[in-house]
């Protein structure tokens, strides 16, 4: 009774969470600037709500009576009074004095730090930042006590439901020791090809009719998403209704193009998600790095691809007529892929390409676990910043702020143990597209003739139907044979920006 | 303290009705088709949490101890506990088992509408009908005992507070006597005329164009509003985030045209009301007549003066440039009037002109009327219909029972005392009118111009900035100096379509 009594429940949580999700979209994408006061006023109430009703009194005798049943239940059952509980301890181990002051210093900081990126100030953001860390500090105690988890490990297990950072540690390691010498080399080669840039403009009407086309030929179903456009793009909405949005820039169609296909990778797991568990902890995607692993699979792995240029070439002369007659040559299969796989070290996380991606993460990763356990301190973090990128991608940030530790929205907005479900997202997507190939006859065939079918089939089999019933970590046995390593990422890049066969 | 604990209580009411406006609002204009089931579960959801808080079991002693206070409340405050209260008391009047056999008889009914309307099938109709009648005699027999009001006026002040049907049934009286003698009159007149009808396409993006610029000059904020397209139209969101929606037909812009104009009339109201209140239950818009006053003094009284057609005949002709050259005749000033002002007795309200117009409400309020005091079955009204089309109209419905009786969603769907708060709004935009050209110097100068600011002002410090301050009948005096009658509405009527002066 009791556990039916919880499924009760998270299923009115679940439909206050679709309310939110759509508000929240609204938000982004249709809301008037003028209707944004009113409105964080009532989502603020929403989410007072779903914090109370995820925390009643009575919880803890259901799950004291539930966990009694436990032994009556079957696998998925089982599964989701264990994510349950998970929410529930993880909503019930803070006390509110210190969720509240946790997050006006977010607040403060991350509105501050919109203004003062700009100006390159860190001096000023330096107590802000501070009192930012020195609160998720406390947090992080909290959590570790009621977890049985280390400080970082317990922050982490927010985004990555079972994430260790030991186990972090090892790849990305060996991702910091491989990725330097591999980097150099593709440079080298990269440098004696000849690639043509196409000249736009390439107007946002046909940027948008093409994204549609390529979001329905690749699987995205219309009947429950969409495509909107807002400043920074995400993919939100529920599995029934996914909302995913772009931003068009008409110098640069990839710009829109990749995320518009990043962002459906994302859309097609919550569209797969199992239906008859939506609206259930069990029936939710598994954690960030999962979910990473699937917009990466669609971007990384298939949309640049040799063979998705082959199909894709022919569509995107089509859409774009007017510069595919003014630089012929930039619209080549073979010039469309070079384009897609340049490799450029910068300063900048979020324009980088796949292989130098993972070390703006690794530094990431390292600077803010020693922040966390206060071996390191704010004031010092833009010299280890400088020292950790002339390391791993051979560049100076010193004085330059901005496109140094300023860049990322995560640390001023208190999202820590975030960054590595990115890279994680890659190894995994990595790791399936080489299982998928093992698996599905002639794979990069399908992908050359934009047939996803085969691919679809194997992940709906292997992972999307799984929702939160496995572990990360076992999921990632379930539907790639094998524990996450670097190995298939590595063979990737080998094979894509190296020549190996 | 108790007020103040109240105004906290409504606050919190206020943000979820905020979360359901604009998910309804989603709803109807950007959700993909299969989302809807999972919205119509969260929206019950979020109902089912608006209702419990309205009744929680505690207000009952906070109201007991704020009338005790109410002594010490200013003017604003007192009309805002007396507008909680008014919505507490329907909130706790009835049942639960007869709200859910009566909403439950009303989708049924609405459901099965959908179908037997196309179908002209009255027969099958019959039951489910009744079942809604029946239902609803139970609950205006409830909620007549804890109001202290007859059956059909415990109804109507769902939708009018205050309003009662005696003094409906005067205005409407006179309305029956002389409308048909005017609506032939004004026949025999316009039968002389000659009118040029323009000749499309008018593609959507020139329509929608148009739209926005109007309602821009208009005064709609558009900081505080959108646009966009739904298949019924309406005004929606919030005061702060105001949505109207339109429907384009591309072979003749009036029909969107004049809905926007309409729909922007609600939504200055809405972006008008008192900010100092807004989120408590005296900060809303004064019912339904009011409400309706404000889109038909724009639409009716205003937008189809010849005063407007002299200031938007040159933004049509720009606006259309190719139907412009297809039928200049079309455009001028004076055909454009002579198209705003078409009178056609016809069988379908929502089409109707507004001379007609009220011949539609007056049967349906005898109808409802008599239906909800059982002097009328369910039965018997397609012969009680065409009786009163007959009589009103000159038009028999006899066997057109999809153009008749069947043509409205109100009556399925349990809308029961709705009807009359249309014409109420005609009245009242006529009675506004005329008192504004009292007081402001030149108003119709100023439309011509198409410079509303001096309107606006008389509306804002009359009517507007009321928000629920005042019962409906004292805001109609409040703002045009004498109680709502039929005579501005005649006058209006003899001036503009008998050439009176």
């Amino acid at each position: 009774m009791s556990y039916a009594e919880l499924v009760r429940h998270h299923k009115k949580l679940a439909q206050l969470e679709h309310l939110e999700a759509i508000a929240g979209w609204d938000e982004a994408t249709m809301m008037p600037e003028g209707g944004g006061e009113a409105r964080a006023e009532a989502m603020a109430t929403l989410r007072g709500m779903l914090h109370e009703q995820s925390t009643l009194p009575a919880l803890g005798d259901w799950y004291a009576r539930a966990d009694a049943e436990a032994g009556s239940l079957g696998a998925w059952d089982a599964a989701n009074l264990r994510e349950m509980k998970r929410g529930y301890v993880r909503a019930t181990a803070l006390p509110q004095e210190l969720v509240e002051a946790s997050s006006r210093a977010e607040s403060r900081s991350e509105q501050a730090w919109r203004k003062l990126r700009k100006d390159n100030d860190w001096a000023s953001f330096v107590p802000l930042q501070t009192e930012v860390f020195a609160r998720k500090r406390e947090v992080a105690q909290a959590l570790s006590e009621r977890l049985g988890l280390g400080l970082y490990d317990a922050l982490l297990d927010g985004y990555e439901p079972g994430g260790r950072s030991a186990d972090i540690a090892v790849l990305f390691a060996r991702l910091g020791e491989v990725l330097p010498g591999i980097i150099q080399t593709v440079l080298e080669k990269q440098r004696s090809e000849t690639v043509v840039t196409p000249v736009g403009p390439f107007p946002v009407d046909q940027q948008r009719a093409l994204g549609l086309d390529l979001m329905k030929r690749l699987g995205f179903d219309f009947r429950r998403g969409r495509l909107d456009v807002s400043h920074h793009p995400f993919c939100g909405g529920v599995p029934e209704d996914v909302r995913i949005t772009t931003r068009f820039d008409e110098s640069d169609f990839a710009k829109a193009l990749m995320g518009v296909l990043h962002e459906t990778g994302h859309a097609k797991y919550e569209q797969h998600l199992p239906r008859a568990h939506l609206g259930q902890p069990v029936g939710r995607a598994r954690g960030m790095s999962t979910h990473e692993s699937q917009s990466l699979l669609l971007e990384m792995q298939v949309c640049r691809s040799a063979e998705f240029a082959t199909f894709s070439a022919p569509l995107l002369r089509a859409a774009f007529p007017a510069a595919a007659a003014r630089t012929p040559d930039a619209f080549t299969e073979r010039n469309l892929h070079l384009l897609a796989t340049r490799v450029v070290p910068g300063y900048i996380r979020v324009d980088a390409d796949e292989v130098t991606y993972p070390c703006h993460v690794v530094l990431r990763f390292e600077l803010e676990k020693a922040l966390v356990e206060s071996k390191l301190e704010v004031k010092d973090i833009p010299e280890a910043w400088d020292a950790g990128m002339k390391r791993l991608l051979g560049l100076s940030t010193s004085g330059n702020f901005k496109d140094g530790c300023m860049q990322d929205v995560h640390w001023p907005a208190g999202l820590i143990g975030y960054f590595p479900t990115y890279t994680l997202g890659a190894l995994t997507a990595a790791q399936l597209f080489q299982a998928a190939e093992a698996n599905v006859v002639d794979l990069r065939g399908s992908i050359a003739k934009g047939d996803l079918a085969p691919l679809d089939a194997f992940l709906d089999a292997r992972l999307w139907g799984e929702g939160s019933r496995l572990g990360t970590a076992e999921l990632v046995v379930h539907a790639t044979g094998k524990p996450l390593g670097t190995e298939a990422f590595e063979r990737h890049l080998a094979r894509r920006y190296l020549g190996a066969a």
